[in-house]
């Protein structure tokens, strides 16, 4: 088969990709088929899929810094952060960031995926181990496989099996781990894991993508686990999420983090953060340190929405901030339940294969600062209601 | 060294991450430490470092554009593009993306970085190999290191060693190219490279970053070499060079496309392009098809420099495209030489190991649609003045 050729009848080169309706049946055939949908503009729906949990996105504060930054700024950076790509706001962001955790220093990406690849690739080499945590997000296995370390994936949420990886590895080795894991919502035992990582010479890096904004009155996994000034421990977090934006951020020592920047290939490669973005990521730090109410009325949410839905019978996990993941058997049961809930006025998350950790698909519901108890009655009706 | 302790007075965990101050001296010692220095957003420089070729980051149809998405859709997507990130304006951004590239469909990324990673991993599997261009860019490069392909790295930019790759090989390949070389500004073979892939069954990727806004008056490498409706051809788009805001796109086939969207770990699990970018190069596709006319000025003004470097003596390669390389000797004469233009208003790119193919640093200017004969002169007499 050296030629695509024009036999039987086809133009040239249309055979080469005909494998990819081999997959397109094979997703079809088992429900794991996604469609794009898009959203418009003022829908009136409930939004428990977003992760806009502190409504920021839309908030006029951070929609007017957004709007400013495009007429001052430029729509784009112009290119890499190290040739035109950075301004006086990534530098003034970077500056906040890093103060709202307690860090020495903060280092902004164009998205959360690219920091979290910068993060691991930056911080292992050929000689070093990585034990990662088995639930931890596809960025940061994708991180783990660009890396060229040796990975040790240990159950999730299990400091013992860390401690075991540890005992049985030298340095350098790190430890890898996310604050709230995205799709089930549960909190890691970073206090645990920070004691196993001291005994052994070994670093934490922590992905607080769901921490920043719900955790530590908003400043995230820094502050609720007392982070702030460790040597030995780097975060990444995310501007499109609690903060409305778009981006990622490295937060750390200085020296470490200085060493990201010179060497991560998505800092040095990429273009810099968009303006507007950076912009609106700046003023929902400001709000978040103004006003730490919003990050606890957020847990609230999610409690209030957990025992509602349990004493319903409806098996959530218990959310260790913003997030609640609900079993929810086969992919097509829960595409229809979620199919169900927004004919009914409620957006939830579906998530199916390969996005879930152990191949069980869920609804995930993410908690907003600005629901009322109402609201949660609402959501538990509309997901209790019979097909 | 099994615990970092507290011994010689250093507190817990201080010492994990000394190893990163022995590459900061290495650096340090070779001319190779980069600073992340932020522009002001008034600056008196003449710009010839930044990729926005056109002008668009601060035109205002752009700019009103981003501050009106701000305000109508909000400053992020808010989640994933198959959650809640799509909105109507990515959708629309992406039909009249293809429709630029008379290509079938397109699909839209937060970066040209996490798109070109998608390209390359979802479009090549463990069967696979991939013939790569020996000069192409970083993502390109993490792309085939995700991929688990065989990848075959060939010499820069020669359709032979192309050809010999694919007879030593059998399908599924793939060949990977950029179309506008991001450090030299040359541009790649595309039409031998097609006429190669066609008689060997592989499928032909090439990355558009630096042609789209220059190439085929506007349009990019797809119309420059009539490659839109290629059953075989995928390209990659930035939308943070010439259209001047972020992000990136994958462009090719519907059926392609669709694959792409359903597999990438980079579409599936980043947050949805913030819509101010995504409305700024909307508009900014929108510019392109309106008037051609900045497009050719670009190549005008590239070739204008070309012409009058040469003449003074300044071995500046010739220009595909708007990018212009200058090689630079060391890294510290590279540095000196940007840093004393820098001083005399004129703002260029500085090139040094690892971004530079074959180690040698580089100058890097791309010329704009909005210099004039007097910049150009200028920019000369800036560069050939003495230290």
């Amino acid at each position: 088969m050296k030629s695509s050729g024009s036999a039987n009848g086809r133009s040239a080169g249309e055979a080469v990709f005909d494998w990819v309706d081999r997959h397109a049946r094979h997703r079809r055939d088992n429900g794991l088929r996604r469609v794009v949908e898009p959203r418009g503009s003022a829908e009136d729906v409930l939004d428990l899929a977003s992760n806009d949990y502190l409504g920021f996105a839309r908030h006029p504060a951070v929609v007017e810094a957004a709007a400013a930054a495009a007429h001052r700024w430029g729509t784009g950076s112009t290119g890499s952060r190290l040739v035109t790509g950075t301004t006086e706001l990534h530098t003034t962001l970077e500056d906040e960031l890093a103060g709202l955790y307690g860090a020495e220093a903060a280092l902004v990406f164009s998205s959360g995926y690219t920091a979290n690849l910068a993060l691991v690739t930056t911080l292992t080499g050929a000689d070093s181990t990585i034990v990662s945590d088995g639930g931890n997000h596809a960025s940061l296995i994708d991180g783990c496989r660009l890396s060229r370390a040796r990975v040790r994936v240990v159950p999730h949420a299990d400091p013992g099996a860390v401690r075991n990886a540890l005992e049985g590895s030298s340095p350098p080795h790190v430890v890898l781990s996310e604050s709230v894991f995205s799709v089930d919502g549960d909190t890691a035992p970073l206090d645990e894991l920070l004691a196993a990582c001291r005994e052994h010479g070994a670093a934490l890096l922590v992905d607080d993508a769901h921490g920043l904004g719900v955790l530590g009155d908003g400043a995230g996994a820094f502050t609720a686990f007392g982070l702030g000034g460790a040597p030995d421990v780097l975060a990444t977090a995310t501007l499109s999420k609690a903060l409305g934006a778009q981006g990622g951020a490295v937060l750390g020592p200085r020296r470490v983090v200085d060493h990201v920047a010179q060497a991560a290939r998505t800092f040095v490669f990429d273009t810099g953060l968009a303006p507007p973005a950076a912009a609106a990521a700046l003023a929902g730090v400001r709000l978040l340190r103004e006003d730490p109410r919003r990050a606890r009325r957020v847990q609230e949410v999610a409690h209030g929405l957990h025992a509602a839905l349990t004493e319903r019978g409806v098996p959530a996990g218990s959310p260790g901030a913003a997030v609640l993941g609900i079993p929810a058997g086969s992919p097509d049961t829960a595409v229809t339940w979620a199919r169900s809930c927004l004919e009914r006025g409620v957006r939830v998350g579906c998530f199916r294969p390969p996005s879930v950790p152990d191949g069980e698909s869920r609804l995930r519901l993410t908690a907003r600062a600005d629901l009322e108890e109402r609201d949660i009655q609402r959501v538990v009706r509309v997901l209790t209601a019979g097909g």
